[in-house]
């Protein structure tokens, strides 16, 4: 015996999300059913509408449904000349949430993977060139993930930038703050031992 | 900074599905929009089709979109004159895959829990009353979870059941198939014991 087809087939849609199998889907369409039929219908609403109208923004490539996103049409970003090239938009939001950094973003949207067949146009390299070519930049911060992907994302993309004249920088390698050495795994002890920097008193 | 509005909106309304929270969230809008736009359109379709025209079925309390489900149609099922009833559809698809039970089913779609106000006519007692007094079953099966507003839900309906004549039965609780004595907890244990049966040869 199985369900009727429509419940079957809502069962089914849901496991087109990540993580979700056959039983949290399961779990998912009885939940909206019996619980919260205005939620789903919500999300449904909101899903239609996100997946035909969400784009790129044409500048730094994040999702957004306007042709530029906020952080690229605002005046301030511009003055610091600095870029900083992440692999997803939530790595922007990590960024933003620190406060840290006041220059403009690049969202490759991925790293390299030649087996998955992801290479340098499908990250959008060439509007990065495009965008390095009109010299708005003095520094390129490399943010994409310490993982092997991303460390030879960042080998290529700095690579590239070397012929643009400007400041290459990657982001710091080293033990997390709050963290205990003992617990550290032995390449980012290494790292950080060989990044030691002069103590400021 | 924030994402756009619209994927803003998107990553809220995921949260309205079970374990899913602002990480999941995130993680399921960004996949859907830069890896499978197709899916997430059937998705926004099949959860609009179905939260619009799923109902319950008039005899088992199933979901169904038709007025009642393919086992309450089957002319095979009443032969047996047995009602079994469950917490949720997915216990019938669990009870089914075992091949063990032919009857008709009563599914209660929760269990009593008055903390969070579920009576009684929540779980649609009445019905089952009205299908009881017609006199069809010999044998009512309850097989509610075990757990304590499982046992609670059973007792309730085996109070209610009485008056109408027919056997009124448990799901056995004891040691589950495959398991080891060793690791089962004591409650159950315990249980195994007293339900113990004579060992046939």
């Amino acid at each position: 015996m199985k369900f009727s087809p429509l419940v079957q087939e809502l069962i089914h849609s849901f496991k087109c999300l990540p993580g979700v199998g056959a039983k949290s889907a399961q779990r998912m369409a009885f939940h909206l059913l019996e619980r919260n039929r205005i939620g789903g219908k919500k999300l449904a609403e909101s899903l239609a509408l996100a997946m035909d109208n969400i784009g790129h923004c044409q500048q730094c490539r994040t999702f957004t449904e306007a042709d530029f996103c906020d952080i690229c049409l605002s005046p301030k970003r511009k003055i610091s000349e600095q870029l900083c090239i992440v692999e997803t938009p939530a790595d922007v939001i990590a960024i933003e949430q620190t406060g840290e950094f006041q220059g403009l973003y690049f969202i490759l949207m991925g790293h390299l993977s030649p087996l998955d067949g992801i290479g340098p146009d499908d990250l959008g390299l060439d509007i990065l060139e495009s965008q390095l070519a009109k010299n708005q930049f003095k520094e390129v911060i490399l943010a994409t993930n310490p993982t092997v992907e991303g460390e030879a994302t960042a080998h290529y993309i700095a690579e590239l930038t070397k012929k643009y004249q400007v400041n290459i920088s990657r982001i710091a390698h080293g033990v997390p703050v709050g963290g205990e050495l003992e617990y550290v795994d032995g390449n980012t002890l290494s790292h950080a031992l060989s990044g030691r920097k002069n103590y400021h008193f």
